[in-house]
């Protein structure tokens, strides 16, 4: 008999194993938003929301990341998933795993990293352990807390809903590959350059936008895309207790013609960057079409696609040409 | 100039410098707790606590742990935190990094000894993440609560105090020194080897005994004993906004006679297993005298000193000679 292995599976399936598991586990107690991007812990007129995310160093950050922006962006994983619930952050706890030879500066800009990004999301670091380990490993998690009635789930999607999305698509990608060509000069003016390199390096999440998403009571569902558009799409499809899908329009997507460039000179596709990869830390919502204007005068979006019956991923092309489109993610696990 | 290495500090003084750090981060928080077993947030009548801790493969598990007693033991390391702080557990998290040629059944051996240990203490799992590593990594965080008149803190002791203790004393190390020493045969009996296995490879926090101590109102003073007595006998020293020490008494320490049968045979000091190596995931706390009878008819624990005002940590002996015992623990980061 052959003894399967994890990396068969993929990380998406193997936390679909565990909640499996855990579901009778669970059963006894008062718990929300299993599979969702935060778990819920009923307090009364509120949640206890929390989340944990693990970064290492070889296989999360980029040769050229700093050890201040390896500090920063283990904050903004962990922000990023309560953003994606419309949860306000109470504390930010750390686990590190550091090598012995890590010098004490650097380690103090690690530090000084998590504390940056603690102060920008206005959340209190309050917690950490730190161990021996061969690399840097940043184990975080959040805890927050919301009103029940804002929660921000999943799962509530409806036919005729559209599709929304806080900022632009690609930019940490295309980031993300210029690192890794080691091409050296890309044809790129140097403030541009500098934004995708941040949105690659020192991503922002979304909070600000999620809570007021969340006091709108404008949207249906939400989730954050950090690992990737389409994967997270069809994160809101499972999620509904309906069959409903998502019908894209490829001329709506705000992918920045840089972004297009970047990938034509990398020999990528550049839509590839814009919908698979990840790493933006955006959030993505569906909203009644009546809403979208009172949601506009509080915040900046895009909207991108609608909500169908159709259980699949639709992308209307430029050429008007409808086509479905692949479910696939970058998965850690998958050997 | 010679670059300080973080294994030139050690782990106590990082999270030092990790406190001295964060304190005017924190300044405009209200967090209470830094320093001590776990973080306080304050939610009005209650607090929430929050603590983190890492386990990883070949550091933390002797080669013969099971993938059931490492999800056990992930889980219980961050409990005991809990439970130093009197707080009732709400909910757990684990960020888990794993070998990609793990096989499906041992993860799921894994995961079977996390969920039994979260049954064991009543607390729902609520959140994790999964991500490929070298070896098995095990980033656990939990959650709990308590009323704000019931937390166990390190800083309370008052000279005249007596020093209590929950259970035995290294059963833990002298498991583990006997799993590293593969001496195979140790001459002991069949059940005692294995109470002594199951304390070093499966212990359990003493979370009831935590809950029963913090609704009592009866000790003044209260930690966990995991990384060894006098460690934490240090703790609470330093903790304490006056200058406190502790006296001990040899005689009185509950340091079975099989633990030093075992110290003996394998060429081991038994006060080192005892007092030093840690491990054992009992309760330290200190209490006025008048409130040990009280006490006591609630819980089973052990008399093992006082509380003085000499700033040391002093040992009287069998012989009734007294000398200072040195502050030293077993640290990871140490190089």
């Amino acid at each position: 008999m052959i003894k399967m292995k994890i990396s068969d599976l993929g990380e998406k399936k193997l936390i679909k194993r565990i909640i499996a598991n855990i579901r009778s586990h669970l059963k006894d107690f008062n718990i929300e938003g299993l599979g969702d991007d935060a778990a819920l812990i009923d307090m009364g007129e509120e949640y206890i929301v929390a989340t944990t995310d693990l970064l290492r160093q070889t296989s999360h950050f980029p040769e050229a990341t700093t050890y201040e922006q390896m500090g920063w962006k283990s904050v903004t994983v962990n922000i990023s998933d309560l953003a994606a619930m419309g949860a306000k952050p109470l504390g930010f706890l750390v686990s590190m795993g550091l090598p012995a030879h890590m010098r004490v500066e650097e380690f103090d800009e690690l530090l000084g990293g998590i504390l940056k990004a603690c102060d920008h999301y206005r959340v209190p670091l309050i917690g950490g352990d730190t161990k021996e380990a061969d690399e840097i490993i940043l184990a975080g998690a959040a805890i927050g807390r919301t009103l029940k009635g804002e929660v921000l789930w999943k799962s509530g999607s409806e036919e005729g809903d559209l599709v929304g999305v806080t900022g632009q698509l690609g930019l940490a990608a295309a980031g993300i590959k210029i690192l890794l060509s080691k091409m050296g000069e890309v044809p790129v003016a140097e403030d541009l350059l500098s934004r995708i390199m941040d949105h690659a390096l020192k991503p922002r999440a979304r909070l600000k936008e999620s809570l007021l998403i969340a006091k709108s009571h404008l949207v249906n569902a939400a989730t954050d895309i950090t690992d990737g558009l389409v994967s997270e799409l069809n994160e809101l499809i499972n999620a509904s207790p309906r069959t409903i899908g998502i019908r894209l329009y490829e001329e709506k997507l705000p992918i920045p013609s840089e972004v297009e460039d970047i990938a034509r000179f990398l020999n990528e596709d550049p839509l590839e960057l814009g919908i698979y990869y990840g790493e933006d830390f955006e959030l993505l919502f569906t909203l009644p079409p009546e809403n979208v204007t009172p949601l506009r005068d509080q915040l900046d979006f895009h909207i991108i696609g609608e909500v169908t019956t159709t259980g699949t991923i639709e992308m209307v092309d430029k050429e008007g040409r409808t086509y479905i489109l692949p479910v696939k993610g970058y998965e850690h696990l998958r050997g």
